[in-house]
């Protein structure tokens, strides 16, 4: 039984020695130079895989998507059919999640930006503020990780609400649901943060449409948005161009159409957007090694596997 | 009976206006242009009184502090002897310290400040990160806002300790009380955050001594300091010494030794330090006009005033 790590982008070393530490007698491969023997690999750990290669392993049991989104995975067209694909699902990406969002909601809701530029040019400048209860902030996304970044963000006072394909219930959070209410969820709110999986139905849903439909009732006469979710659900265009004619008061990305963010984008030196490098959920290696080995051993063990992704949904 | 405003730094017309909506019939004065006949003033809302201009006062029987601190009004050494005073304590007020606090522990936490230099030079890094249980914060003083402030960054996963006068209980939150245990609170504290009040025993609090005394061991190999108590607590110079010797790895300061900041101080532009204009804690003139009417009813109807200052104690 061997493990291997499709993971070409990533300093693979980090993760290999990760799971060394909690599993001294594993036998771990790495792509594409320490393959060996290709009938020997059960399980891949997968984060942007190439395409083809997961087909040729004749006897790949699980395939491990480290982080929560498979668009990637999903995208590879000879994906074998019948495998299930396993997603991280920990509380520490939770929480790294949830403190993104925080952090970055209250930076705007506090202007923090505003204060930056005031400390640059020595500016002593204590102008009007308003309270958490003047900001309806919208999640779109309600699975795990939205739902415990509205919680916490109701818990700050804000005016939360969420919006998600089947309809939630989270106390002291108006949860819209579906196509219908789509709408009702934009016009109410004035920080949209999306958390959605990249999936056929939420690519785009980032748009000049989307953005002239939110509240300008805000504190800031114009709305914010967060996207924290995937690149390919904005149109950056869009943004840039409702940025400049003042229908967007400001945006903090950290995912893009295309990444590593290129450096002719001009997203980069935008005055109104904060750049993160895909860092949001950024997890430590110990513990997402930690839930794959426990995921590894339910199977061995002939447990039935968790947060194991519905392909038809997309997540 | 007519109420005083006595708030020479402030755009005092904001907070007039704010009780003028919600007490239409209340007789208003301000000093020092609008003051009459001064044996008419019944109570007065004081932000920075110049000296000498309480005591001048008849017939005040109140004095409503517009903030948490009261260490400004109780330096007047001709403050009235037996002239209660009320200060300031909504939960609007508390809400806005805990975003504060929230924001800059999560800002300092999440190495903002790096991705924002990153961004500026269109560096896309995502350097290894670590998780909240990996940071210790610590907050001194834990009265109504510390707690608040503790129990938050508690939900979001940090490892929280609090250090008071008098011990407290809060769950999750290990309490540190008095003189014998501010080393063994120091000694465990990666980001030490002050929001104690003004007070002889808290003057200078934060010296080179008390930063040597941090946690060496925390994520970023020195400790960061947070201020949104007052700025008569930090010992600027040393604060700027352990920033460059390296004992300090960064500092976020609401407060300082002189407000406003001098545009000659160095705090402005060094690179380690965030500050912004005294503002953790800015509350809405209608929230605190509200309260301010409130204790005027209590007390007219004979009922005791709420929050009233201990002049020994000092808050």
């Amino acid at each position: 039984m061997a493990l291997l790590y499709l993971t070409p982008t990533w300093p693979t070393d980090v993760w290999t020695n990760a799971m060394r530490k909690l599993a001294p007698g594993m036998d771990i491969r790495v792509w594409p130079d320490r393959v060996g023997n290709i009938a020997d690999i059960r399980y891949a750990v997968a984060w942007l895989p190439p395409a083809n290669v997961l087909r040729g392993l004749p006897n790949l049991s699980v395939i491990f998507s480290l982080g929560a989104g498979v668009d990637a995975i999903l995208s590879d067209p000879t994906l074998p059919e019948a495998t299930p694909i396993v997603r991280v699902n920990e509380p520490d990406l939770t929480m790294r999640m949830t403190e993104y969002v925080v952090l970055h909601v209250l930076m705007q809701h506090r202007q923090q930006r505003r204060l930056d530029q005031n400390q640059k040019q020595k500016i002593w400048d204590s102008f009007p503020t308003h309270g958490a209860s003047d900001l309806a902030v919208g999640i779109m996304g309600l699975g795990v990780m939205g739902s415990d970044s509205a919680m916490r963000l109701r818990d700050l006072g804000f005016k939360v609400a969420g919006w998600s394909r089947t309809r939630r219930r989270i106390e002291g959070v108006h949860c819209y649901a579906g196509d219908a209410e789509f709408d009702a969820f934009l016009h109410r709110t004035d920080i949209l943060v999306s958390l959605l999986p990249h999936t056929p139905a939420t690519s785009g849903i980032i748009n000049r449409e989307t953005i002239r439909k939110l509240s300008r009732k805000g504190p800031f006469g114009a709305p914010i948005i967060i996207n924290a979710g995937r690149g390919k659900q904005q149109v950056e265009a869009d943004i840039l161009a409702a940025l400049d004619s003042g229908e967007l008061h400001a945006a903090t990305l950290d995912v893009f159409e295309t990444e590593p963010l290129p450096p002719e984008s001009p997203l980069w030196t935008h005055p109104k957007v904060t750049v993160t490098p895909h860092c949001a959920a950024d997890s430590d290696p110990e513990t997402i090694s930690a839930y794959v080995l426990r995921q590894i051993r339910r199977h061995e063990a002939g447990e039935p596997l968790e947060n194991v992704v519905d392909r038809a949904r997309g997540y």
